[in-house]
């Protein structure tokens, strides 16, 4: 069950646009190292490796009693996750631009280490190309691309 | 204009949750350093502060030939952005657990520095306790409240 499936179609009918963020909740998380922010760490550097993404910075911290927050800066933009252990759950945010990078392996990386036997997975169209070309028609840059 | 303004019905509907993303995509934005990195990280710690978090690290980084991308870590979750200068357009999220955030202090300074003309803002629940209280109804850990 998809909590956010209507959200997934309007979604989907905003592109092309210059980026793709997948809203992903993980719930009832089986995994033992839940709270273990080494363990956590590896496993969103291997999502983003899996991705084929390009890794510029990692940042995580652990909190006090429970719950871990980092970040995985790419190239392409970002993953993110902060954990709730105490409801076994983690939301994760994988936003990357351009089309090559492979979310869904990602994705797929995430649920399965984190033993997530629900997940809601959403894809966000970031930057829609027809209010860009509507409300810019001039580029004030010369460089077409830009990293983001 | 608001393009997800259905997706925003959605999520809405979805409340409680342990947390609230607020996706802000500024568009045509009008301010004249939206390449200048210091200038940019400032205009993002201060939506931080703005939104009554408590900031953890915060992280930018520059693109060649342009772009920027950072991350307010913030005890609450965090906040997010992607630039593309060259379409004059910024992918912002505000992230944040609990009810207490300024969330939209925050988005509207955000707003008015880069002088964004068309701004989508779609709130996004994550957490639904609706089904982290059906899938995890005995709770494995003591602490009631984590981070995240």
């Amino acid at each position: 069950m998809n909590h956010f499936a209507e959200a997934n179609h309007v979604a989907s009918a905003v592109a092309p646009a210059l980026g793709n963020q997948f809203i992903v909740d993980l719930y009832d998380c089986g995994c033992e190292r839940f709270d273990d922010l080494e363990w956590v760490e590896g496993v969103m550097v291997e999502a983003a490796q899996r991705a084929q993404a390009t890794i510029v910075d990692v940042v995580f911290h652990k909190f006090s009693p429970i719950g871990i927050s980092g970040i995985v800066v790419i190239s392409e933009s970002h993953l993110a996750i902060h954990t709730w252990p105490e409801y076994r759950y983690a939301a994760i945010d994988v936003f990357t631009c351009g089309e090559i990078l492979d979310c869904e392996a990602a994705i797929a990386h995430l649920g399965a280490a984190f033993g997530a036997r629900q997940r809601s997975v959403v894809k966000v169209a970031r930057g829609a190309m027809e209010i860009i070309k509507r409300r810019t028609p001039s580029n004030p840059y010369l460089a077409p691309t830009s990293a983001g």
